[in-house]
């Protein structure tokens, strides 16, 4: 999988961005194919090299969209890959974000090398370019750190949700089953869900009460921590 | 501060180390002098380019090596600063590592820019080279999340310790005073302290009991993570 005879490249800092998303209780990741020789097929967390002119930050941005469509998505910085061959033309020093965000089936390559992308279950991945699956690794590590710190789910579920719904979103991201009634009474004891005072309708099974987040809490937790304590 | 008609910079990465100590109760980092026009007397964190064919982490070594004459010093990475104007020779970014150790005098550059190299209290920090205060910040921030999360103080204690010195680690780290009786209580909770059942001796006060690390909690909480939780 390493062509031959390429090209130097000009630029030596690049941009690489994990995109996290839940999809029915699974952990999934965006990638993209690329279009064009010597990495025609290849696939490949959207990343590509920043421009002189360009802040990091607003590179992995403009990347991100140039290969996905997706905008206005909060990247956060998560490791600086530096090993002096981990691109076959030249020193490429790559600046890895991530970011958890609701799922959107509304993506598509806007300008650029990649000719589709698409989301897939971080435990299907296919082989991936260069170093990226080190990368989709450390940021994996760092969305589970994260997520035994501060509260998550905010941006992941509809306004008014389902503890079921809030657990499959911890069970995705831990890669574990947890306990239903452990679960309920920690996330319960944190102060950060309001009940709604309405069961969730339609459905075969017993209706569950609804929940909303506390926002005034929530930022408050992600701000100061908390521990999920698995 | 902004020296003019620089020659533009080869190299574009550099790294830069935030290192950390505790002296006497009072949060330390290790600076350095720079001896060389234009930047001749700039107070700066040990930082420098990384050459063509050398792996970040090692040139982190490297350069604090020769600046400072710190050796097989675990270096984490911080975080990577990427603005187009946060150098005045053209455009560098770099990566920063930051450590805690224990305070040495043994320090003295060895190779480089360095003039000298000291410590100083990280609320008493003069004008710094570049964006190294935001740097420095950064890492601060990140010690002090760490500390809350993981054991922390065992690379910086005699392997035999009170609970007053302990404490003083984490007051000193989280620029806070910590409440005596809460601090033992919370610190013994977690079963990382064993009694040496001996006093200290010496000294004027009412002699404290010793304590060490059980260094099998100590790895296993630094694992799993808990939290001090203030």
């Amino acid at each position: 999988m390493q062509p031959k005879k390429l090209p130097r490249l000009k630029s030596t800092f690049s941009v690489d961005c994990v995109i996290f998303g839940v999809d029915d209780g699974v952990l999934k990741i965006l990638l993209i194919e690329r279009n064009e020789p010597p990495f025609k097929a290849w696939k490949a967390i959207p990343g590509n090299l920043v421009r002189d002119q360009e802040d990091i930050d607003d590179a992995a941005k403009r990347i991100l969209y140039e290969l996905t469509g997706l905008k206005d998505i909060y990247l956060e910085q998560s490791y600086t890959f530096g090993r002096t061959n981990r691109h076959p033309q030249g020193r490429v020093i790559t600046v890895s974000y991530y970011s958890l965000i609701q799922k959107t089936d509304d993506i598509r390559p806007v300008t650029g090398f990649a000719k589709t992308a698409f989301w897939c279950p971080v435990h299907e991945l296919p082989k991936l370019a260069f170093d990226h699956r080190e990368i989709v690794e450390k940021a994996l590590a760092q969305l589970k750190h994260k997520i035994n710190y501060q509260p998550i789910g905010f941006e992941l579920l509809p306004k008014r949700f389902t503890l079921t719904q809030l657990q499959h979103v911890y069970e995705a991201i831990l890669e574990v089953d947890l306990d239903k009634r452990n679960f309920r009474k920690k996330m319960l004891s944190f102060g950060l869900l309001e009940s709604c005072q309405e069961k969730q309708t339609g459905g075969s099974h017993r209706a569950a009460s609804l929940y909303r987040f506390n926002k005034k809490r929530y930022h408050q937790l992600a701000t100061k921590g908390f521990i999920f304590g698995l």
